[in-house]
């Protein structure tokens, strides 16, 4: 009977091979894995005590066959067959961009992101993994930013649960030996994300680092990311993010080697997982134009900023650190719930998606933004509101009302996905608005959304007020009334508007 | 008896002329005052029924003499002599540029701008007008952004008081006429605002009209600005503001009338008082580097932006449109108290000056920001409470920490001036607090400002944490503590911190 799996799900074959010397350099093994007349290289890789592995993750039904090379004899003209079934109902394939400036999972339908962070999580004890994993399974994140190496920072001084690479008799770490106990604890993380439809934002290298992951060699660093893409690319939540911070890092790792970095995720994971890579300075960002960077990872409070980095960089845009809700002494740590849910609701309000962290000082030091655990914020509920809003309307991605541009949505925010308008006013509290509102002869229902306190009700229609004929309403008219109708509102902050057009009862 | 005036108070002498003809064209009149070897040329100008007038602001202390020189054989050849004794304790003197990106005074008492804007207030009833003096004497603020001629623009359609030009006979304007009764007005406001110690920022053109002020021509343009000049030059209290978002009136005012009218007030106005120019659109700035600009005038909500507009234009800041606390429909002019507040403070610890304008709806139109009459908002006490808190320590004027740039002071704010240290927090709640603490061995006390509910309390002061020994402290050491001590605070936004030396009790 031939092995069967589901679509998007992966294929895994492991062969016993050679261990002595050193397998993770010594030998080479790739698949090729073949339906029809198509053909995709998929790289092995040595899990340890003469274990070698290949996996797949089939985008198309049906039979697949395939066949290996190997420069160790045991391990190659290998071949085996299998059936690829229809996909799970909760796996909807790996998340790619669509429509320039938005995702969508491989089956089409929209991925809105709505991240947070928990960087150093899979290398806490186990009982604090699992209450993350609780912790996730109760709020409405779809994706998780999550370093492969532990955290040296300050608020995140113990030592990890796995060295990610082996010790030698000496007792110092070897970088031309993985641990594959610790890259095979990483995955079933990612697997566990994975089934709660959370996408693993991972995060190859970054700079907060006592026991030298950051200082590996050139050569070294490229074994590194082929070798986690050979691991790890068959996941269908996967998303590759090159660091964090890449910037802090620079005086070691020049430009070249980053984008070397991405060169070699491309070679070596067949399905296309979206790349990206994360500043420190503001004024450090990675060119993101470059051909493979599928989308742009910010690190900026300035959230207005949103349609400047959509023109700028042509692609989706991810603030994943608009700064985090917090109160310990960093100032990327420190701002209230009320200020990050604003943000949340600028950026997306502005064509873009944000990024949670929480960093709530601690007696222990058990910070969600990097050991993960428990949320004690105000901001989580408030982004998951945000994100059902959004979730009800969403076709194509919401896009910034008159390209973000322009007046008045160079101060508000506001966008527009299919037939739903949507306007956040924030720290604007008029009672009236008409700006925006549709001005076609369709008939209009206008939800009033209160971002803070998450109720929706419905706003009062006015008539909309009269254009002023006068020279300055001639030369400026798009300043003046342009709907029929208007709405009343209660004269306070954080509101949006949904406008949608009147649904059959 | 030679008559007698204290200095930066105005002389001012009339004469009888022509009335014939068009005594506003066909006449010319200059003064020339004269102590010991200087001599200062003024403009004359004609005030109706045939007098004639020259006006003076004295700059120093003495006898000055002066002669006319005039095409009307009347005017011409007068002279005369007056004593000039030391100032009146309240009139420190014209406000000028003091230390690039500041103001003092004349007599060099520094000028911390704390402005609000009653665009016509002028031409109210006068009861209004009078209410309109009764609310700022209840104010801190010192200056005021007011417009020469009347406004046309939502909630503004009533009649001026005066034509500001003289109609003809048949009930048309005459702008080859101004009307002397409309400038004697305005001017008795001028002065009854000197008198409180307020500058007049005086918008000399704008675009909201209906009467065909902004649709005068070329020549009546520059003749307009010549007399405005001539008329007011000698009020120690003014600021020359060539318009309200100018760019709205490019269609028929092109870049080289701008140029030429700054020009024009430069050759007329001998004590070289303040000159700016204010944008509309946040793209349009008029470049504030050209040499006749004396300060860059701003309308822009993003106001961490401050130290990017120092750099670009090398001149003090005035952002006079952070947007207004209100509710009415634009956005524009619909903010919170809160967010006014904040913005005034993030403004003045980035080493700007920003100004307020109220926009509450009312059922008249009795609209503060285009009207005066009353405040009915929450922020001008808290601007109050600012400029009380840095007129306490303002020596040369407050300069960012680290030029505003780099970590943290793009996402909070400090400022500096002598030995006080200001920093404003902000959305940020930290429960501690090091960054910007100074680090000599002087000993230093810790004030601990609410923004918001005005009050001043001692901080308790902590050691500062450890540094953290690692690769990523060592390549961004200035991102880690750097100071010996640090602060305990509340955990809760809209905080301010002052640092000073400790006092000699």
């Amino acid at each position: 009977m031939t092995q069967s799996i589901a679509k998007w799900d992966m294929f895994e074959v492991s062969f016993a091979g050679p261990s002595d010397g050193n397998p993770f350099l010594d030998v080479t093994l790739e698949g090729f894995f073949t339906q029809y007349a198509r053909t995709v290289r998929v790289p092995g890789f040595y899990d340890g005590n003469g274990t070698f592995r290949l996996r797949f993750m089939p985008d198309n039904e049906g039979v697949w066959s395939f066949t290996t090379k190997s420069s160790a004899s045991e391990l190659d003209g290998q071949s085996g067959s299998f059936a690829v079934t229809a996909p799970r109902p909760d796996n909807h394939g790996p998340v790619q961009v669509a429509n320039r400036y938005h995702f969508a999972h491989a089956d089409g339908t929209p991925f809105l992101s709505f991240g947070t962070t928990c960087y150093a999580w899979t290398h806490q004890p186990l009982s604090e993994q699992d209450k993350t994993l609780h912790t996730l399974a109760r709020t409405r994140f779809n994706k998780l930013r999550m370093g492969v190496f532990p955290k040296d920072y300050p608020y995140n001084v113990n030592e990890p649960l796995h060295d990610v690479y082996q010790r030698d008799a000496d007792g110092e770490l070897d970088f031309d030996r993985p641990n594959p106990e610790s890259f095979r604890h990483f995955e079933n993380q990612v697997k566990a994300l994975g089934d709660m439809g959370i996408q693993a934002d991972i995060i190859m290298l970054h700079p907060y680092d006592r026991w030298g992951y950051s200082g590996m060699s050139e050569t070294q660093d490229y074994r590194y990311f082929a070798y986690l893409t050979a691991r790890l690319g068959a996941y269908h939540n996967v998303w590759w993010s090159l660091a964090n911070e890449y910037d802090f890092l620079l005086d070691t790792k020049p430009m070249h080697q980053w984008d070397r970095y991405f060169h070699i995720i491309e070679e070596n994971d067949p399905y296309g997982h979206l790349r990206s890579i994360h500043n420190g300075d503001p004024e450090a960002n990675y060119d993101h134009r470059k051909a493979w960077v599928t989308h742009a990872c910010i690190q900026n409070w300035d959230v207005k900023r949103t349609v400047e980095w959509r023109n700028a960089y042509g692609k989706p845009i991810v603030n994943d650190e608009p700064e985090y809700e917090g109160n310990i002494n960093p100032s990327w740590g420190n701002i209230t719930a009320e200020e990050l849910t604003h943000r949340f609701w600028i950026t997306a309000m502005r064509g873009g998606y944000a990024g949670h962290g929480e960093t709530y000082s601690h007696p222990e030091d058990l910070i969600w933004w990097a050991k993960g655990g428990e949320l004690h914020g105000q901001a989580w509920q408030r982004i998951a509101f945000l994100r059902s809003i959004m979730e009800e309307s969403v076709s194509t991605g919401f896009e910034p009302i008159n390209g973000g541009a322009g007046w008045p949505w160079s101060r508000v925010s506001g966008a527009r996905d299919g037939d739903t308008t949507m306007i956040y006013l924030g720290e604007h509290q008029p009672v009236t608005w008409v700006s925006g509102l549709p001005q076609d002869d369709r008939k209009y229902e206008v939800d009033l959304i209160d971002t803070w306190n998450m109720t929706i009700t419905a706003a009062k229609i006015i008539p909309a007020p009269e254009n002023h004929p006068t020279r300055h309403g001639a030369i400026v008219r798009q300043r003046k009334p342009d709907a029929a109708f208007a709405v009343e509102l209660p004269g306070k902050p954080y509101l949006a508007l949904r406008v949608r057009t009147v649904r059959k009862g």
